[in-house]
């Protein structure tokens, strides 16, 4: 018998109608399904896809032991992470190794800021591997807020909100445009940043992006710092040119 | 009679398998299709996009009169793509008032350094415009090569490799991951920068990305400095970490 093959399908940035054709072909011919959720959560990602899933497939769920709740420099959350990553490369390895078609469905596109590299990376060099370009989360909040992002030789950043003021103000300054990522408890931080760079007032707060309850206002008109860990904030570098 | 609404569709990177559901929805509604082209070269977009144009809709196609033949910066540039867009805004604007639905077809993602943010910008006070989000050429490529860019707290940039030496080599070590795009005549100007910057040996060389003729090599392995305009460097942040 021959191995299977991994592939990883990104089923984009929350609107379901923004799942490629290819990606909704491959869950079509998927013997197996893989998807992250949070323990005690369902798994965005599956929603997403749900109405391409075969009838009577097999669904794999891979539910994170902890997210935000210990610090990732920390050995208890290395150690939990890492043995996550081992059960779920184990199980995965058995479907391949009995020469089925895994798909592993990710929000937003697989390789830019997703779990399923760790798994390709562990994968990949036992087995074929393919990957399903998606839709990223950012494009589908500049998309459906409207905002033209970045033109011609702009210089374009994507920033974590984790990082040091001082840090944010200085990149922020130094580039075009931007998206910052991870916003919750750093949005007051944030905020002072965008001030200090003069990006304040371009910069649109995004919640929801691409959902039917999606919020979009301008930084500078929300009224309080209360911001998810997933919202973000778009900081639009083109104006009108010729 | 009540007025159109103008549609940015993103048709993705280049395999038509990457465009969304919603894009071949919105053409199989359009009334007019929009696209663009270099003057004499077949539209790549509508290449991309043609089995889903409904038989016999209403195309209009736009002409660069000039691409890369005169310098950004000079008044021959700005007046003749000046007039360029206002009579394109003018042809789509008289769809528009006639009520119809005018979907204009981008590769990749239309608010992502694309040609219709331009009509976007001129056209979206005065009439209805939505956006459909597409996958962006960078994501296509990297997705071919399946190569992981940039996980967790990276720090990741898009970059032109139109800027001066010293600019790409402090912004090139001064982010986790980057793509490099214009490469083109610039490419042994780049190959300095990555060298100088350290980036070399991670760099990764792509020409037409998700075209079945695509060209994906590690830079430092391609023997000679001839690339295209749109080829781009992928600079990928990720190593395996738990």
């Amino acid at each position: 018998m021959s191995a299977g093959k991994l592939v990883g399908v990104g089923v984009g940035p929350g609107d379901p109608e923004l799942m490629t054709l290819k990606a909704t072909r491959v869950l079509g011919e998927a013997d197996v399904v893989v998807h992250f959720a949070k323990a005690g959560c369902a798994s965005r990602s599956r929603a997403i896809a749900a109405t391409h899933l075969r009838a009577g497939v097999t669904e794999l769920p891979l539910l994170y032991p902890v997210t935000t709740e210990l610090p990732k420099c920390s050995g208890a959350y290395r150690d939990a992470i890492g043995d996550f990553y081992d059960a779920a490369v184990a199980a995965i390895a058995a479907h391949l190794e009995a020469g089925r078609l895994v798909a592993v469905i990710c929000e937003g596109d697989p390789l830019f800021y997703g779990s399923y590299m760790h798994l390709h990376a562990r994968l990949a060099p036992r087995f074929a591997a393919e990957i399903v370009a998606g839709v990223t989360g950012m494009s589908g909040c500049w998309s459906a807020a409207a905002i033209p992002m970045a033109q011609g030789d702009d210089v374009f950043a994507v920033l974590p909100a984790t990082m040091p003021e001082s840090d944010l103000v200085r990149r922020l300054a130094d580039v075009d445009a931007a998206v910052v990522m991870k916003v919750g408890r750093h949005l007051p931080k944030l905020r002072r940043a965008l001030e200090r760079s003069g990006r304040l007032a371009r910069a649109i707060y995004v919640e929801r992006g691409t959902m039917t309850d999606a919020v979009m206002m301008p930084l500078a008109a929300k009224a309080d710092d209360d911001a998810p860990y997933f919202a973000v904030v778009l900081v639009p570098g083109w104006e009108e040119r010729p």
